[in-house]
Parts: structure tokens; C-alpha cells; sequence
């Protein structure tokens, strides 16, 4: 954990109720490992996350690419409201690999569930690493069963062993004070890099709390935070073919928090903050990242989306964040591009709170103002506000720069 | 022009009613100038082009962006089918400028047809370069007349006028046979570098030919051909909010093409060439490009163009294809992001002719199969071809590899 805690960001702050703990702890009865299988040459690339309780419930969310890895598919074809564990490991996405593929799924997935004395389909997997190229079945299940044996109340290798191209584990494990008075724990680990990189990258986040819920109010928490986190992020625009979410609430504390309380929408507050920060952790790692933005756009709700989803994938808008340039020219062109031909751009700008654009047209700044402008695009995170005809929407997406670490990562391996 | 002549794309076959001529020619009855005007810091930046027909028509097409420059919004506003000249400039694009840049829109236009003796709406305009900045007027309508003193039977230092972070020049002059044994003249100008850069690039391309054609005949041409040349380029996905192509036909050669007559059929196939070829040369010229690819997908009608797009603008396809890496993964994920969750994944990919993923699974390649792969994605052109589930669609994109160059140029400049 860094000096500055989790929340780092100015973007999510810590709810008042949440204490930060050891980021490798994990709620009770909670288990995982990490081991070396060989998968990877080198470090940990399998790992284990088992929740003990037999009534534990889960909620889980997929990528929606066409294309995804037999991991994806074998869990969706699982009890994914009742999951007690995740099998994951890096170094080998197992996408496109066709029937083989499958076989080796079904066969990770058989041999985690036989040396925990579950189901197999209590047992999601999630893989991630290159595409297209045969997952080592022996290696994998031999890691299952390795780490079976290595379970513990710590995820640090867990966390380690999901990596690919970060530059470290994102993780954090919360206590959660209830307005009833008790308290739950909350943790979540996640990986990415890239919103997909085929052979390093994809991102997964699981994430387990010792509170009570009906899988009903956990698939709802889920899903919401899925949305304002993992949702409202891109690296490089790409979609991944194995982005996994899956969430696990056992009871084990004790504490049941019942749908439509205040106890609820304080987990939920809980939840919301932890995924939008593990969110942000991602795209400050996004391949060669030096910077952070967050476009927000108002106004007409169907455009809202569309536009700062354009602006965030721009790769020129992306390369002037890299080199710190107030650049409004390029935020206006990809927002003109998403709105299309025949739509007024009565769009106005502000950059860091500082109102550049009028109803489409440049505000003329004389150069103090210029020169506040620029410092103000220097720092780690930068903030663009575009307003757009029309009301009733609100959207953002965080994204990073585009860099040369960028372009080295994703063109200098080879296959 | 280089050694190799004009069409040295193998995407691009001369026809062999085509000849070259010197690429700076012009048809008949079309003069051209450019000068330095001081919009930019040195070199040649306001051109014109003019035809002395009085009975000369035109065609045009404008990209879609919801924002696009003054000089489009007052050119969309003149006699689009008979325009007689186009004033066009580098160094700034006047766009978001408000009512200051309309208004020097217009008084660039009416200086221009001023000094050539015609009626302002005959003139189009055209400019290129940073946005949101102030052209100044005077330099342009100065440039304006002093180019109407100047002009001449050369396009050289017109073509020299509209090129921003260009590597030079990209034009052709072609004499066409016709079946009937008369002969036209078709020649074309063009510039672009990124398909936008606000600062700098944006794409403009003005042909002229001596033949004599009604206008709905060179609007049906120009728009068949643009469809086919300038829509299926990308250097990075973004759309210029100054794009412009203007086409005149004079009658200077007295050659009248008829509508639906084999010879308007053997202009048709010189201009789509024309066109094509200088759109390729545009990808080739793409800020920092050092590879060009073509994706064709066949398949589903509704799928094969957004797949196409897909997979030519993902910077991991792009970054790939700077590494000379034959990275199937990245396509394939890119094809899986455009089809959508739901669509079955039975893709076919065929990388240089030779096929490497049936039906969603990768083939296992041997050593020696891998390595003619490799070696086949080395060259300056590469070929992708996807097959999709489905009848009735083709389509293809042209892009540019994504390299540290790019990232530099649009990094590194400073507004």
C-alpha cells in the first residue's frame, strides 16, 4: 500500500464508513494462492480464491466481444449465482483455440473442484495472456492443485499471480462500518493493463465481502458498479475477448445486510468506491500510461455516451495528453465526429475548470490565461468538461495518454 | 515523380487506356499558382486553381463531422455544380472561429473571384491546419490576388501550398484514351496525412479534367469514386472537420462523354484509379507511418464494413503491423469487439494468402509455416482477409501502421 492509501485519486473518495486495511487481507473466510506452474517462464501464473461458505453467493460480468476465451464460456455454462471459486492464471489467455480449448477449461475447472471437495460448476475460471496459442493443460492443472494445497488467509500471491503487463498488483481490502452498527469487510483484486492486449493484458477483478446478501442484491451491486467502473474506462479502446467481474458475498461475518436498507446502500457506496478506484488503477497502468484524464460530457442523453467515448478513445487527443497540450482543437473534432454531419455544435469546453470554448466557437485567451491553461494539463489527472445541446444526460470515461511505451509494448514482442 | 511512376501500390493497377503524363501538368483550360503568404512561417500557403471555362462544372464532397470549418460551411453554400476556382490555404484550417472566421471566409472568396474577373459564389475554399485559432485575413485575401497574378499552366506550386505535415507533394496528370479514340486529360491534387490532425493535416483532393461532362455525370463519379478511395482510408480513425473534394470537368478538350457510353465507363475507371491511388498515398504519407495494410472482409453485408473498421483502426492491429508482427489475435479481437456479443465467432483469416484461424480457431502453424508468416508481414504492403458467416458483403479499408513517430508528432508540438 502506498503512503497515500488506495484512494487516490481525486475522483473517488474514501466513504466516511470505510476504513482502508492491509490491501492483501481478505474478508472472512476467504482463502487463496498463487503458485508457479510453468504457464509464464517465470513468477506466479496460477492462482486460487475460494470462499468457504457453502451458502456463498456470487454475481458475475462478462466482456461483450463476439469473441471470447472457452474460460468465459465454461463459467457462463457454471452456477454463476453460486460460486465458491475462482481459478485464474495469466500467461495464456486460451482464446481461439477452438474444441482443445474447451476440453483444457473443463478439465482446470474438474481438477480445482476435486481438490477443493466442490462441484466443478462452483468453479469460475478466468485466463489471460496470449491468444491463440495452447493453454499447457498439465501446467494449469497442476497449479490447481498446488495451490489448493497452498490456500490462505492472504491474497498477495493471488494478486501476483493474475498479472500480465501491470506494473503491480491492484487490490484493497476495506472494513465497512453499517449504519445498523456492524461491520462487514470488502476486498477486491484486479488486473489490466490495456482494455485488452491479446498476449499481456485483458482485465479480471474479483471481489469478495463477509457480508450476507441474496445473490438478487449482489448481482444489482454488481452490476451498477460494473458500470460506473470497469465500464467508463479505456486504455486504448479495445475490447477484450476475456474481461471477467465476478463478486462473492459468503456471510461469514455474520452481518446480513437486506436489500433496500441503509446497510445496503452503505455496502453499495462501499462497493462503488473500491471498484471505481480498482478501475482507475487500471488505467493509470495502462500500457506506457503517463497520465489520467476524465472527459465528462452533459447534455442530450443520447449523446452524451457516444461523445466521450470518442474523445477518450481519440489517439490525438490521447497523444496531446501525453504532451501536456491544452488541445481543445482535437476534444471538438472527436466530438464533432461522434455527433455527425447535420447536428448544430453548439458545444461548449471547460479544461480544468477554465472555460476555453463558447457554443462551438474558441474563447480568445490572452496569454496569462494561456499560460494557466497549460500548467493546468500537467499534472497526473486532467479533467475535461464538454456541454452539449440538450438535456437529461451525464457520462465520463477516465483514459490515459497515448506513448511511445505504448507503441513499444504493443509492437516490439514478438508472438 | 518517382522511378517507380505513380501507381506503385499493388492495390492499384494502372488501366491500360492510362498514361502518365509530368504529375505537375494540368488538363486544358486549367491554370494554377500557389505562393507564401505568411499564414505560415515560411514556405509556399495559399494556392489556387481555376478553370477559364465558362461552362465548366463541379462536383463535391464535405466530410461529416458535426463541426466543420467556415470554408466548408460558405463553399456548401456557392454554385457547388459550377464552380470555376478553389482558394485554398495550409497553416490554419479556420475552424471554430465563429463568426470572425466566417466572415474571413468570405472575404477570402470574394477577393479571389475579384481578381480573376468571376462571380464569388464560382469559388470554393479550402483550409487546412490548427484549429480554433484566428486565420489572418489579410495575408490570405493578399495571397488570394497575388496567386490570380501568378497562375500558370503548372500545378507544382499549388500542390506545394496545401501540404502540412505531408512528406510531399501527391498528384498525378493521366491521359485517357477513350474507347471512341478521342483522349482526355484527368489530373488530380492531393494532401492529407492523418485522416485529421487539427493542427496540421486534414485531407484535400481537387481533379480536373478537359472533358466535357454534364454534372450530374462527374457528381455520379465523384461520389462513386470518393466511396471508394478516400472513405476506405485511415491513418488513425479520426475525422477532419475540413475534408474536401472538388472535381471540375471544362470541356477544354472539346471531347463530350456521354452518360452511359463506354467512354464515360474508361474515365470512370482512370478517375477511380486516379483516386484511389492518391488516396493510398495518403495512408502511405500518414503521420509516421511506415507500413501500409489492406483488411477485406467478406460475409455479412451488415457486418463486413464495421468489422473492416474495426480491425484498421485498433492500435493493437496497428502497433502489430509497425512490428512486423503477423499478431492474428489482435484481428481477431478487433472483429469480435465490432460483431458484438452474440454473433457466433466463425471467422475465417487468411494472412498474405496464407490462412491461419477456420472457423474461430487458430490453425497450428509448424516452424517453417511460421516462419513464411513472419517474413510474409515484412514488406511495405500487407494483405488481411476475414471471412465471415454470411453473403453479399465486401469491403475493404487501407490503413498505416501505428509507430513512435505518430506518437511524436502529435506529442511533441505545442498549440
Amino acid at each position: 500500500m502506498s503512503e497515500e492509501g488506495f484512494f487516490r485519486s481525486r475522483w473517488v473518495d474514501r466513504p466516511a464508513h470505510v476504513t482502508e486495511l492491509d490491501p492483501t487481507a481478505l474478508p472472512q473466510g476467504f482463502r487463496a494462492a498463487g503458485v508457479h506452474a510453468g504457464i509464464k517462464p517465470e513468477g506466479l501464473d496460477v492462482g486460487l480464491l475460494v470462499s468457504d461458505g457453502e451458502d456463498t453467493v456470487s454475481a458475475v460480468r462478462f466482456c461483450d466481444n463476439a469473441l471470447v476465451g472457452a474460460p468465459i464460456a465454461v463459467t457462463s455454462e457454471a452456477r454463476t449465482d453460486a460460486l465458491r471459486a475462482v481459478l485464474a492464471n495469466s500467461g495464456n489467455s486460451n482464446v481461439a483455440d477452438g474444441a482443445r480449448g474447451l476440453e483444457t477449461a473443463r478439465a482446470s475447472q474438474a481438477a480445482a473442484a476435486e481438490a477443493l471437495g466442490i462441484d466443478p460448476e462452483l468453479v469460475a475460471l478466468a485466463s489471460t495472456g496470449v491468444i491463440g496459442r495452447e493453454l499447457p493443460r498439465d501446467a494449469l492443472t497442476a497449479g490447481a492443485q498446488a495451490c489448493a494445497a497452498a490456500l490462505g488467509p492472504d491474497a498477495d500471491d493471488f494478486t501476483r499471480s493474475i498479472l500480465t503487463t501491470d506494473k503491480g498488483p491492484k487490490r484493497a481490502c476495506l472494513e465497512v462500518a453499517l449504519p445498523s452498527g456492524a461491520t462487514v469487510r470488502l476486498a477486491g483484486q484486479c488486473k489490466g493493463a490495456g482494455m485488452i492486449s491479446p498476449r499481456f493484458a485483458t482485465m479480471f477483478c474479483f471481489v469478495e465481502t463477509d457480508g450476507q446478501l441474496e445473490h438478487s442484491t449482489l448481482d444489482l451491486l454488481t452490476g451498477v458498479c460494473v458500470k460506473r467502473s470497469f465500464d467508463r474506462v479505456s486504455v486504448d479502446g479495445q475490447l477484450s475477448t476475456s474481461d471477467t467481474v465476478i463478486a462473492f458475498a459468503n456471510g461469514a461475518s455474520g452481518v446480513k445486510i437486506e436489500p433496500e436498507t441503509a446497510d445496503e446502500l452503505a455496502l453499495g457506496e462501499a462497493f462503488d468506491a473500491l471498484m471505481r478506484q480498482l478501475a482507475l488503477e487500471m488505467v493509470a497502468d495502462g500500457e506506457g500510461a503517463s497520465r489520467v484524464a476524465r472527459v465528462t460530457v452533459e447534455g442530450d442523453a443520447t449523446a452524451v455516451d457516444k461523445v466521450a467515448r470518442a474523445v477518450a478513445d481519440s489517439p490525438l487527443v490521447k497523444s496531446a495528453l501525453l504532451g501536456a497540450d491544452p488541445n481543445f482543437g482535437r476534444i471538438l473534432q472527436s466530438a464533432g465526429q461522434a455527433l455527425g454531419s447535420g447536428t448544430p455544435f453548439v458545444v461548449d469546453l471547460e479544461i480544468e475548470g477554465m472555460q476555453v470554448v463558447s457554443a462551438g466557437a474558441v474563447i480568445d485567451l490572452d496569454g496569462d490565461a494561456w499560460r494557466t491553461l497549460e500548467r493546468s494539463v500537467e499534472g497526473s489527472e486532467v479533467e475535461f468538461r464538454l456541454t452539449l445541446p440538450g438535456e437529461g444526460g451525464e457520462a465520463e470515461v477516465f483514459f490515459s495518454d497515448l506513448t511511445h511505451e505504448y507503441v513499444t509494448i504493443n509492437s516490439e514482442y514478438s508472438t
